[in-house]
């Protein structure tokens, strides 16, 4: 997991609006398109950043693609955030942990 | 405080190396600047981008800058990205919370 995009994933409202939807449960692309006044272009482009940042998951059955929440991963976020204001915390992050 | 500034001005290893050694107490822009084999413009720079983030605050003395962490809003950050997961917390965000 990349920091980096984690945080630019998080950098825009929509992008943290998708994570807070499919914190109720999974999702078609569909279904979360329908929740903005956005192009399908541009879903397809958030949807690939919060994936790129491992922040979710796609799955495809038959025609529809489902996205999950990678709960894990955004609690590891949490962790390393209240970690990076204790002394040790870029060792870790070098060593890729 | 907007979030995206701050999740963008997270987004870079040398800014979050920046607020960690800040952790340990206020530093001037020079005392930092040793810290990183990074030209002066482009310390500069990353001063600024976590100035606008609210990340540091900047206070001169003399010819010195001394540059200090904003815990409190770091907090406030982490506080923000836990009630991301719960319901109404964009509401919260729309409001300018």
């Amino acid at each position: 997991m990349k920091l980096d995009l984690v945080f630019k994933a998080l950098a825009d409202p929509t992008r943290r609006e998708i994570l807070r939807l499919l914190n109720s449960g999974e999702m078609t692309a569909g279904q979360l398109a329908d929740r903005f006044d956005i192009s399908a272009p541009s879903m397809s482009h958030h949807f690939n950043v919060l994936k790129q940042a491992d922040l979710i998951s796609a799955r495809r059955d038959g025609q529809l693609i489902y996205y999950s929440l990678n709960t894990t991963v955004f609690q590891d976020i949490l962790t390393r955030m209240f970690s990076l204001l204790e002394p040790g915390a870029e060792a870790e992050e070098r060593r890729g942990r």
